[in-house]
Parts: C-alpha cells; sequence; structure tokens
C-alpha cells in the first residue's frame, strides 16, 4: 500500500494522474478511447475484477476504470472497442527475450544449450546477422509478441538499435538491451566496441516515450571480469537497467566453481557487479541463501519455464522467490530455444512445472502466475508505478481476450482461464501507449503480410549458413 | 516391418486394401476426397514426408498417398481440401479423457487429486449427472476435440452409451469405457449395476464403425476385487478393451501398499486382473521391473503430462517406457484437470517434461511426441493396423493444420513446428473416417452455437451444485 501510495503521488506529480474521477462530471468529458463491455482484469493491489467493466482511456493513459454505466456517463470517446464475453487486461510483459531469433526457431531442437549455442546458433549468426536481418526478425518477433498480447518486452540482441527502431514504429514497448559479449559478434569485434555501442545507444533511445535503453552484458561465463565491470560503470552513469543471463545451466555453475571458486551469483556479487537496477534472467542455480543477496542488491528475476524445460536447463526456485518478495516476473526467452513468444503458455508452464517439482498443487496459482507476467513484470523492469495494471493514472496496455470458442466453455472463473486455456491466438485487440496495435486480430500498425514475406526471404540465408 | 505385412494381409482379406495403385490406372478413377497440396507428414514406418503431397480418400478408406500430381493423374475426386502451406498428418488419438468433464473445467483448481475430487468435482457429479447433461457435456467436448484435430479419444465415464450417441453422430471415433466404481454414482446404484449397464453397452454397440465400446472399472483403489475381476471377464467373455487408472499418485501407491502390502501394479497382478488389451491411464507410479510385466500382459500405457503436472501426481517414466518397446500414447486426462483437450497442448508438454525431469533435452524428441500421439496412440488402443498414419489402406481419419501465422514462420522443419508451436486451434479440417467432420475452421455436422449455449446453461447447474 505504501509503495502504491508513493507511486499514484509521483504522478500526480508528473500530471498524469487525473483528477477527474469516473462518475463526477455532469458532461461526459471527450477522450481517445473506452474499451467496455468485457470482464475487466484490472490486477491492482486488490486483485479487483469489474464483471462487466470498461476501461476509459484518455491519451497515452488510463482516465478512469469502472462499470460500463459509470464509463458511459463520465466519458465520451472518438473509438470505442466492444468487449462483450471478452475478458479486458493489463497488456502482458515478457522480461525476457531475443526478438531477431525468431528468425531461427526450429532451426536445430532437442539439444542441450551448450550444444545448441555452440553448433547452430553462434555459427547461425555469424553468417547471417546483418542491421537488415535484424530488421526482419525484429518486425517478425513484434508482429507474433503484439499478436499473442505482450504489450512490453525486454530484449538482449545485437543491432539492438534496429530492434529498438522496428519496436518504436509498431508503437510496442520494451526495455531493450545492447548485448556485451567477450566474443567478436556481428556488431561489435570487441566488449570494449560493445561497450561504446552501448553508450551510443543509451544516448540515441534517453526519454523515447516508448523505449527503454538498456545494457545487455550476456554472462558471467562469457564476459571477463573488466567487461562486467565497465557494463555496471555505464549502468551507473547513466541510470539504466542491466540484463544479464544469471546462473541458466549446471554448466555455468560448475564453470565458475572450477574458475572461480564460487557460484555464478557469488561471483558477481565478489566483483561488486550490482548497478541500479539489474534483471537476471533464469536465476536456476541459485542458493537458498542467495536469493536474499539479489534482492538487497535490486536484482529481479525473469523466469522462462519452457526454455528451461526444452534445454533441460533446471528448475528455477520459484516458490522461494514468490515467498522472499523479490520482484519476478515471465519470460519466454528466444523463440529458438522455445520455441514462441506466447506469455499464455509462459504462464501456464510456470503453474503447472512448479506444482510438479514442489509435490504441491498450490505451489504457483493461476492468479499467481497471471502476476508474474503483468504486474510482477512491470516491478521486473522498475515500471510498477505506470505499467502491470488497469489502474486510473497508469499508461494504457492493456489486452481483449476472446473466452468465446468451445475450449472456453463453460467459464467459471476467468482468472482460471487465462492461465490454464488461454493462448496467445485468442487475443482479439491491442492497445499500447493508448494507442490500438491490433483490432479484432487486424494489425494496425503492422504490414502483416509483408513482414511475413520477408522473414520466409530471410530464412534462405539461415539455411544456406547451416547447411555443410 | 512382419508386423505391417500382418497387418497390409489383414486388410486385404477384409477387402479394404485397394487393388489400384496410385499411378497405375489410366483413367483417373472417382472417388470421394482428395487432399493436396500441404507437407504430408505420413507417420508410418519410414516417418516419410512429403512436400508437398497429397492424400486420396476412397470412402472410408485411404486410397492412396502420393505427390500432388500422381494423385491428380490416378483419381478425380467429388470433394478436394487444398492443403497448401498447411502441413497434412493423421489424426490426433487422445488415449485417455473424460469428455463431459469439460463441464466443470476451471470449477476448482489448484488443488491435490484426492481434495479435487472429493470437495468438488464428486460433489458436482453427484447433484449435475443426468443422461441430458452427460449428453450437453458430450457434444462441447467432441466439438472441442475436433476443432483441435483429435479424432479418435478413449474415454471413461458414466451414462457411456450417451457419450458414444453424441460421438457417433459428430462422425467422430471413439473408444469408450462405461464406468465401473464402488459407491453409488448417478447411472448405478452398484458395481452388480454399473456391470449389467456395461455389458448393455458392450452389446448395443458391437460391430459399430465409429464406436468400440469398453470396460472402466476406474481404479484399484475405488473397486474391490470382486469388481476388478468381474471386469476382466466381461472383457474376455466380449473381447473387449478395458480402461483403468492405475498408479496415478503416491497416494495410490501409499493406500495399496498399506491395504495389500503391494504396489498398485503388483496388487493388480496378484489378482490376475490382466484382460485381454488393457489400457492403463497415467502410470505414473509404476516402478522398473513392472514395465515388463505390463508389456507381457497387453497392458497399454496412456500418458497425460498436463494433468499429472496440473495436479502434482508426479512423473511417468516415460522415457524407460519409451525405451521398452511398450505401447504408450498421449491423453488430456478430463477438462477439469488439464484444462482442455488439446493434443497439441499434450505433445509440447510431453517433449517438455521429460527433457527437464531427466536432464536430457534428447528424452523425448519432438518426432517421439509426436508419433505417441499418432501412431502410438493406435497401438495404445489396439488400432495400428487401421489408424495412426497416412496409409493406403488404413481408415480415412487424417487433419490439415495451418502453418501460416507469424508464430509459424519461418518453418524448417514441420515436425518441429508441430510439436513445439502448434495449438488446436491450428487446425483448420479434420476427416473421419473419410467424413469431413470441420473444412476450414466450419464445423460440418455438428451446430456449434447450439452446443455453446446448452452448455452455459448446463454450466448454471454445475453453479447451483457446488454452492454451499
Amino acid at each position: 500500500m505504501p509503495v502504491r501510495l508513493v507511486a499514484a503521488l509521483a504522478l500526480l506529480a508528473a500530471g498524469t494522474l487525473l483528477a477527474t474521477g469516473p462518475v463526477s462530471a455532469r458532461q461526459p468529458r471527450p477522450i481517445s478511447l473506452i474499451v467496455t463491455g468485457g470482464i475487466v482484469v484490472t490486477m491492482d493491489a486488490g486483485f479487483r475484477v469489474l464483471s462487466p467493466g470498461a476501461v476509459a482511456v484518455d491519451g497515452t493513459t488510463i482516465a478512469a476504470v469502472g462499470t460500463p454505466a459509470a464509463i458511459a456517463e463520465a466519458y465520451t470517446a472518438k473509438e470505442t472497442i466492444d468487449a462483450a464475453g471478452h475478458v479486458v487486461m493489463p497488456g502482458l510483459i515478457n522480461t525476457h527475450t531475443h526478438a531477431p531469433m525468431v528468425m531461427y526457431r526450429g532451426l536445430a531442437d532437442d539439444l542441450a544449450l551448450m550444444d545448441w549455442l555452440q553448433k547452430y546458433i553462434f555459427p547461425a549468426e555469424a553468417r547471417t546477422l546483418t542491421p537488415a536481418f535484424v530488421r526482419v526478425g525484429a518486425a517478425l518477433a513484434v508482429l507474433e509478441m503484439i499478436q499473442s498480447g505482450t504489450t512490453t518486452y525486454a530484449d538482449m540482441y545485437y543491432f539492438e538499435e534496429e530492434i529498438a527502431r522496428v519496436t518504436r514504429a509498431a508503437g510496442m514497448r520494451g526495455v531493450l538491451g545492447q548485448t556485451i559479449i567477450e566474443f567478436p559478434v556481428a556488431d561489435a569485434k570487441t566488449p570494449a566496441d560493445a561497450l561504446a555501442r552501448t553508450e551510443a545507444f543509451l544516448q540515441e533511445f534517453a526519454r523515447d516515450p516508448l523505449i527503454t535503453p538498456a545494457i545487455a552484458p550476456h554472462s558471467m561465463y562469457t564476459l571477463d571480469a573488466t567487461s562486467l565491470l565497465r557494463a555496471r560503470d555505464l549502468a551507473i552513469k547513466y541510470g539504466a537497467p542491466i540484463l544479464i543471463h544469471v546462473a541458466e545451466t549446471e554448466d555455468e555453475v560448475r564453470m565458475s566453481r572450477g574458475r572461480f571458486g564460487r557460484s555464478p551469483v557469488g561471483y558477481l556479487d565478489s566483483l561488486r557487479f550490482w548497478g541500479p537496477h539489474i534483471v537476471a534472467a533464469h536465476g536456476v542455480w541459485v542458493e537458498p541463501d542467495e536469493i536474499a543477496l539479489l534482492q538487497r542488491h535490486n536484482v529481479a528475476i525473469s523466469h522462462n519455464p519452457e526454455s528451461n524445460m526444452k534445454l533441460a536447463s533446471g528448475t528455477a526456485p520459484v516458490p522461494a522467490y514468490l515467498a522472499s518478495g523479490i520482484a519476478i516476473g515471465l519470460g519466454t526467452d528466444g523463440a529458438a530455444s522455445n520455441n514462441d513468444l506466447d506469455m499464455f503458455e509462459a504462464m501456464r508452464q510456470a503453474a503447472f512445472l512448479h506444482k510438479l517439482v514442489s509435490k504441491d498443487p498450490q505451489a504457483v496459482s493461476a492468479r499467481a502466475a497471471l502476476e508474474m507476467a503483468t504486474i510482477g513484470g512491470a516491478r521486473v523492469l522498475g515500471k510498477q508505478a505506470s505499467l502491470g495494471s488497469l489502474e486510473t493514472g497508469k499508461l494504457a496496455d492493456l489486452i481483449v481476450v476472446r473466452m468465446n470458442r468451445a475450449r472456453h466453455t463453460p467459464m467459471y472463473d476467468p482468472v482460471s482461464h487465462l492461465v490454464y486455456v488461454t493462448r496467445g491466438d485468442d487475443v482479439a485487440s491491442v492497445v499500447v501507449n493508448g494507442q490500438v496495435l491490433m483490432r479484432d486480430g487486424r494489425m494496425q500498425t503492422l504490414d502483416e503480410p509483408a513482414i511475413l514475406a520477408a522473414a520466409r526471404a530471410a530464412a534462405d540465408e539461415v539455411r544456406k549458413a547451416v547447411t555443410p
């Protein structure tokens, strides 16, 4: 509650919290968009569900959430989305992916992480990665993410400025990290080159309304201490988030212990790596006593259950993370290791996986999974004051989810259905920053046929690259 | 190969294997249906994939599988399905469900099996189960199964004759088991009543082209030895399959060891329970040395990964089952514990789960998952001679799967996509026994709006039943 109060006051200070309540105006106030008639799952602190409900959007911001009648009385909008029979909820937040890797999905499966990276992914990347290829891959990924209800994503890749431009043009929100890695890659010959690229990237996208530029040192096993600390220093200098893979596989732990005598988290701690705000992807092999340490240093966890299962990486201690109160969200990881960007699948998998592994069917409930994919993800990205729930004054990132197929029938509990039977394809409409990006399944900002055609053409280059 | 030869000879003897090869006729032979232009994933012994390919259907049977040109030269059809850009494959076989339980999906989640059964499912069933309610639930389930590409399913429930009639009317195939359970249920006051019902059911549906009537003793923990053996005797008398839950939870094992001093499999063996053909659902808590015993007694395994995860039941030893050569297929379980009937999800989950638990990303490959859902499922139901792959002389049960969305792009390997990115909603067309049940997403034999409306009305009865 105090956190929310502080957030509300911050929004007031920024002038984005509207003084008018939903029913106070006599004359309906003209606004940009009303989404009305659906079951509104707000994901606010009270886990309020309005059935039916409505959301009023004024420009980039949520003006009010209320009953359809109250919203209709208080507001009149240029555009209305009828959500009757559907669910309206905050857009999903994918806390870890590598967007352009959609271009490598299904290229090689059923391999362990290190084999898969070294035999297929790194060679394919070495031969295909150009700014143009990254633009095609990013457009395909952004298309898939919008179609499946993701409104904000955290990314780690190369030529991240291209990804940022594609994302901004599509109207989607991203916390996008330029990769820094020890070996020569397509966009940088050395870590020093990569750090220079990153600094230019941080400057180019500073104060962008949709893009939060970030620093993405790949991992403790692909960077030396000097590069890791330079990445941290850049984060401090620009107040930028760090995105990094942490303790993903047992191989990483073995390597870390062999080389440094410490676990990956212990090694990073020994370096005083911790910048102002870090998103640790995976966090599979984290010891119980390391969780408090991470929390103390403002490290958030991105849990990627499908990738961890498919690559046989292990099971992250998610019930312990949840019990600790550390910020934890969900990610799909890149589509090359998942093989899609569907956050509904990530939710379902998080619920299923931890019930099984904990031998406790309550370990991760439907509600807990939904929280991780929305307000939890917002906390992970440091954006809980403006994203992750449908509340007056927050940014207008929301989705409308169909609930009308045989698979959804009957419906006793929309939260159960959102986690256990919904797929990304059920998403009908998507709004980001107040702009409608998809309406009744039709893309508004992206040319879907052109993107698919470009991706198919680019796939021919990938085929050539991995053919011996 | 000898097995396939025997099967082919059996089909020849039955007059269903056509003497004409695909390219031998000079005049195109008139047949009922050609599905052409798609990537045909045959699931035959050679794992043949034709890209592009075509399937010729003559009445209820596959006349030929070949290139589009060869099929066009040899056959002319009243009806054609253009599958260009899509995958054509055998219909999926769901080896374990409780169809009408779709009416209870999402009614209560995040509970252990015994709690869930005793606090919600058994009371709801006690108050709502009537023949009319079962018809509504079965129609909803059959609709959902057809829409998601399942063409044959194995079922265990009450009023199974109602389920059989609904299934037959929809044109779908089922191995349907009338339940026998110790306590009084809606369709039988005693196990003796249930056995009498079962015998009448076996007689009513004997020699039905779509329905194989079966006997469904619920489990070793809900039936005494006398009832179990009477069920077995009925199976012997009618040559009917037995469907039974076996070793699903640790609770069941503890109870079995406490009461009988043996594991569930050991106890059933001590009774000489084994009938001519048994489908054991779950088989989670089966010891390594019990697998050979099951195999020797012609027991097949239905693996239900999603249900086992959601109910925290445990992980079946699937890599050991696969290595043993025992018949193993996939099931969704009832939608009350899954919460849907999507066999693509079951495939993906089988692949993901066993990679993780075995710490081996090759434990269950995409191909192995696809085999379990098709030809493996056919073996489980004793129908591998007529179902489970697209081959000349087999019954014409096939599906057309869309591969044209962002999520499917690009496509390097259709088998990878079928397991790792396809959902039931990607299914465009469904053919069972040569009849088109869904065409380009439109139901041909079922009135979808009427079924959904009836299910929503019946759900009100369920709500009342569980409201204290």
